[in-house]
Parts: C-alpha cells; structure tokens; sequence
C-alpha cells in the first residue's frame, strides 16, 4: 500500500517519528483544557506552549511545529489571538487544527469559526454535530448513539475538505477524511477507545492538541490525524482495562498514553480504510 | 414526611434523578476550578458547558438546566458575563447558584456578588465567612473551628433567604436553610465528609456546580441543595479511606462520586433537619 | 554553620515553619498551571489565593504572606495586575516571586518581564534559558543537557542579584545564588528531583508558588528559595518510586509533598553550598 494511506504501520512509524523529534505544539485552547492538553501531550512525547495573546499568538505560530486553535472558552482578546495565530500558521506553513467546540448551538462561535476555518486548517477535527454544523449542514443527531452519528457526520467531514486538508468526527467509531498521495479522497474509520473518555473532561480537546504534534511528523495531514486518533484509542483501552471510575481513568490514560510503543499500536489498532461518500 | 423536605430517600431520589437525566450545566466559574468543576459533574452523572464570555452567557443560560456563576476570579469581561447570565437565569426560570469565593475581604467582588444577588439564586453555596460578608453581617470566625463557623452562619444565611431560595454554609458540618412547599423555614445540617477536602482545591467550587445540576432535578431548591451536599460528603469519606494524600484522595474521590448509587447514599447520609434560629 | 547560610538542618526547620504558620500565598499564575500550583501548595502545607485581577491584585498583595507572579499566559488585562501586584508586594514588604516562563523567545513578555524585575523580586526562579534571557545574555543552551544549562546560568543569576534577593535555575540540578547575612553572595546546588517532572505541566510554576510560601517563613531569601527546592525534589525522589508514567507520578507527587516531614528531608536532602563565580 502506499506510503501515503494511513495503515498500522504508517501510526506506528509516526509514533516513532513524534517521540524521536518531540514537536512543539503552541495551543490556544480553553480554560477548562489548558492543563489536560498540556499533560497529554508532555505524556505522548510531544512539547507544549499555551501562547494565546494577541502579542506572541501570531509570531509563535511561525515557530512552532504545530498549532491548535480551540475555541471553547473564547473571549474578543483569545478570538483576535486565534485569528492571528491560524493567519500566521497559514502563511508559514505550520500544520493547524481547528477544533470547533461547541459550534452549532452558539451563534458567535459559529461564525468565529467559519471566519478562521478561511485560513485552511491542516486538519479540523470535532464531534459530529459540531462538524455538521460546521459544514453548514443540519444535523439530526439527537437519540442517535454516538457512533452513528460520527458515520453521519462524514458528508459534512467530506464538504470541509473545500477549506481543510483533513477533517475526523469523533465517536464510538471515529471518521476520518482526507486525500492519498495523488489527491483522492479517502476515509480512515478508527475504533477502540473507551466510554470512560466522556466522563473526563478535555479529552476531544487533548486529542486536537495531539493531532497537532503528529501532523508534524507525518507524510500526510490524514495520517497524521489517524496516528493520533489510534494512539488515544490504544490509550484509552489500556486505561479503562485498570480504571475504577473516571478519576482512575485519567491517570492511567496519561499513564498509557506515555508507556504505548509502536509494537503495542500495530497490536492493537482498529483501523481501516473505506471509501467515503457524501 | 412531605415530599417537600429534605429526607435521606429524597435525596437518594435525586441522584436516581440526577443519572437518568443528565442535566446540563453552564459554568461561569475561576480558572483555578474549571477543569475540576467539570470532571466532578461528569463523574457525578451531569453535563457541563463552560460558557462565560458576554455574548454567548446570556443566552445559553435561558437554555441550560442550571448555571453556576462562581466570582473566585473575576475580570472586567467575566464579571459583564456573570451578570448576563446571572439576569437570563432569573428571567428564564432557570435554576442557578451564586457561590460568593473570597467575599468579605475583597472590597470588587463583594460589590460584584451583591449586585448578582438581586437576580434572585436558587441557592447561594459559600463557607460560613463568605456567608457572613454576603448578608452583611460583621463574622467573628477567627480561632473559630470550621464546625463552629458553619453553625455561626446560619442567621447570616436565613437573612439572605430575602433574594434567594436556599443558602448553604459549608464546613465540618454543613448548614443549609431553605423552605418547604408551605413557604415555612427549615434548616439541615448534613455531615460526614473528609478534612482532605480543605488539601484539595475546588472542591468547594465543584459541590457549587453539583447544587446547580441537582436544582433541574429536584422539586424544591432546599432538597437540590441538600442532595449536591450529601452526595459530596460520602463520596469524600469513601475516598479518605483510599487516600494516602490529596493527590490519591482526589482520584478516588471523582471515582467515588461516579460510584456512589442510592443505596450508598442511604446507608451513609449523615442528615438531620432542624429549626434554624437567628 | 550561620543559621543564614542554608544548611540540611535549615530546610528542613522551614518545613516545620511552613506547616505551623500555613502562609496564604497570593498566586498570578498561568491558566495552564492555576490549578496545579494552588494544590500543590495546599498539599506541602501552604494556603492559595488566585488574585489576578486590577480591581484586587494590588490590594490583596499587601496583606498576603507571599505573592507568586508568573508571566506563563499573559494578557493586557493580567499584564497590568502583575505590575500592581509586584508594585505592593515591594513597598509592603511582601516576599514575592518573579517566574519568567517563556523569557528570551518572546519579545513582549520578555520586555515585561523586565519591567516587573525592577520592583525587586524576593526571588527569581527559571530555567536556565530564562535566566540567562532575563539578565540579557545570551544563552548557548542547545544541544546542552539540562545539568549543564543550570550550572550554565550561574553568571546570569549573580548578574540578577542586582535587582533581586534570591535567583535560581531549575535542571538536573538546581542552581540557586543570593547572600547570607553578612551580605555575602553565596550559591546552592540542590540534586535529586526526577526526570518525570519533565512530562508533567506546570511542576515548575509550582515550585516557583512554594518558594513564595516559604520566603514568609524563612529567616532569609536564600533560605526559602532552598527549602522550596529541597521540598519539591524529595517529593519528586518518593513519587518516581510509585510511578508507572506521569498520570500514577503526578498523583505520588501530591501525595508526596503533603507525607514528607523533616526527618525525611534530613536523610533525602541533596544540597551543598558552592562558591559561585561569574
């Protein structure tokens, strides 16, 4: 298969390639998640820098090697400071995620992500009522479980791909949509993980962050976005297996999230390709 | 007893409440606290939205189940916010907690907290010197220990039933005021808990956003109030016994709030109702 | 040995200090680390309040025992606190704290770093980068491994005696200058620690809140910057013993700081007295 098709091998090499050259994240992300984010990617084998000031936002963007933007805890400062920091990483060619929290259900933020979804995120990666709102689309998703609506939300993940070189919706199973090697839209639907993830909270957010430290690594945006999505995944099962409850769950997550290894991933993985349709 | 008073099986009912409804809270709460709050509503069994910026608090609060407005660190913007939140919350009907951090001897948030007290809280969670400065009463709690300072509060607190619907002081022994369905005044005291909750911070902030999840699903304020406390105070003396510091006593306490079911509740619950006197 | 040269017998007195007094340390901290540093001064013995604000920044930092300012996230709004805050805390007579979290790399925290240093800190505490930044030299640290980028920022740490009491540089190990009370400049090495604290966040704006708690308890500067480090580093030690990753390690490590006592600093204490040189 080639090189640019996100197999098992291709996560394990990137997992590889992300603790041999530690990429620097510059995250502008929520109150709530600043901590987690940071500590998931420290434990991952990434760096960390929370650089969401009008002042430094736009320059360390130029610097670092990749950038989230998340945007739920938004203010008017951290909303310019977002503007300025995905115009800069745009420009310099550093990848960027966009995570459009809470998009959909509030009107400002809607609009302050479509505004900064213009300068071309490497990768976008939500739930799937935030990607479907996201897309303009109208979702149904309510009494749906969560695995269905990641599947329903790849329509919506597919119309993205006019302004994102990649975009994921998270879920019981994880959608995935990108291009190979010679353009060609695929899809990358990755299983595993574990329930307990939605009783912790910043763990959608921490994964942005690590999207972003991967598509540093990778030769692909989609890769970079599945090598992410699997290590939390393999994370997750190996936490769960040792939790008895969420606050058990979070430190063996950070636990597992340090000790996995390329051998524990191709183990583990549950990820495959499809062909995505709208 | 009427179904109006906080008894050991209305709060047993709450939680049953509580898990199957999944209410939705908006916080407005420090950045100290608001990875804490969340996870301790997420282990509980509620949801949380971190929404405190001016253009969305407002409305998102007319939405929400129950909002926690919590001035532990206030800025210009997130003080704007409070009050949008705090006056949508009241307009709305929706149920929601002021818990007055550091009120007494920070001359701008005193101000700020009694000016958010006019919107009418459904409770007001504090600990007994926060209490004190709110009502406007002199407190004389230094020296005092924390059992004292919960029980030298409740005049302080039956005085502030004037623009809320229930007041609670925390402290080794929990004092909350409220009413019944005849409008009459009752007062209980809840006990048990753990001394390691003062070694961990937030924990007083999170039981904020816990009372603002039980108010949207209890049928009086003072049994919301009463069933947030009892739930906190047994999941915090199962997590002491399993604790060999803050550290572990904080992971096993978000276990132990996940954990913990209605017959733990009703086995534990240290509750009494009394005849509060100013 | 003079009790202001700091001895094994002198911090492990200031632990005893600490605990006995619980000084209230005012933190200006990042949103990365707010919560972290507050429990982990709850933990060793201290008590914390996050004022941050200009309406109660400048006010509070005369009454608190210690201030902690730390430029980790800046905004305008904080920006201005933290130069009131630095600005009462020395006309008071408060002990405070300057962290220059990010120093050197960027040009606008850099400059208020400056500015905030000539309100004449207690104590610097950095990196080695950020200590060499702050004094205006220039770092060769690349490529360097952290035990030499301490030792490396001797120079840059006497050259800052000139605008404060105490300087330190964290790394393999720590390196720490000020004087004694004849007003001779003397330095400190403090070993130990664990490589852990690298992958969790914040343990470095942490320590930087605890030396601002034991300033208020120790008869002189230099003596309080080394009981800080001696504290966090044999809790560091204890912790590793525990520890799977840096989830299991971050719990131990509260854990840790909350069980030491002074007969365990005695016996784990790695500190020596050197001669420092330009």
């Amino acid at each position: 298969m080639s090189r640019s098709v996100p197999t098992v091998d291709a996560v394990a090499e990137a997992l590889g390639e992300l603790r041999a050259r530690t990429p620097v994240v510059q995250s502008l992300t929520n109150v709530v998640s600043a901590n987690f984010v940071t500590n998931v990617l420290l434990a991952a084998g990434a760096s960390n820098a929370h650089i969401d000031n009008v002042h430094e936002a736009g320059g360390f963007a130029r610097a670092a090697d990749g950038v989230l933007v998340n945007v739920g805890t938004p203010d008017d400062a951290t909303a310019q400071a977002f503007r300025l920091a995905a115009r800069s990483a745009h420009e310099a060619g550093t990848p960027w995620v966009l995570d459009p929290v809470g998009v959909g259900g509030l009107p400002w933020r809607s609009d302050l992500a479509a505004e900064l979804s213009a300068h071309r995120p490497t990768a976008i990666r939500g739930n799937a009522s935030e990607i479907i709102a996201l897309a303009g689309m109208r979702g149904e998703t309510r009494g749906v479980d969560s695995s269905a609506d990641a599947a329903a939300a790849v329509p919506a993940a597919l119309t993205l791909l006019d302004r994102a070189e990649s975009v994921s919706a998270s879920g019981a199973v994880d959608h995935l949509v990108g291009r190979d090697a010679d353009g060609a839209v695929i899809g990358v639907r990755v299983g595993g993980g574990s329930a307990m993830l939605q009783r912790v909270t910043a763990t959608g957010c921490a994964l942005g962050g690590l999207v972003a430290a991967y598509l540093a690594v990778t030769p692909t945006p989609l890769i970079g976005l599945a090598a992410a999505h699997v290590h939390v995944a393999v994370a997750a099962e190996i936490a769960e297996a040792a939790a008895a409850g969420p606050g058990t769950f979070a430190v063996a997550y950070l636990d597992a999230l340090y000790t996995v290894d390329a051998d524990t991933l191709r183990a583990r993985a549950q990820l495959e390709v499809f062909e995505p349709r709208r």
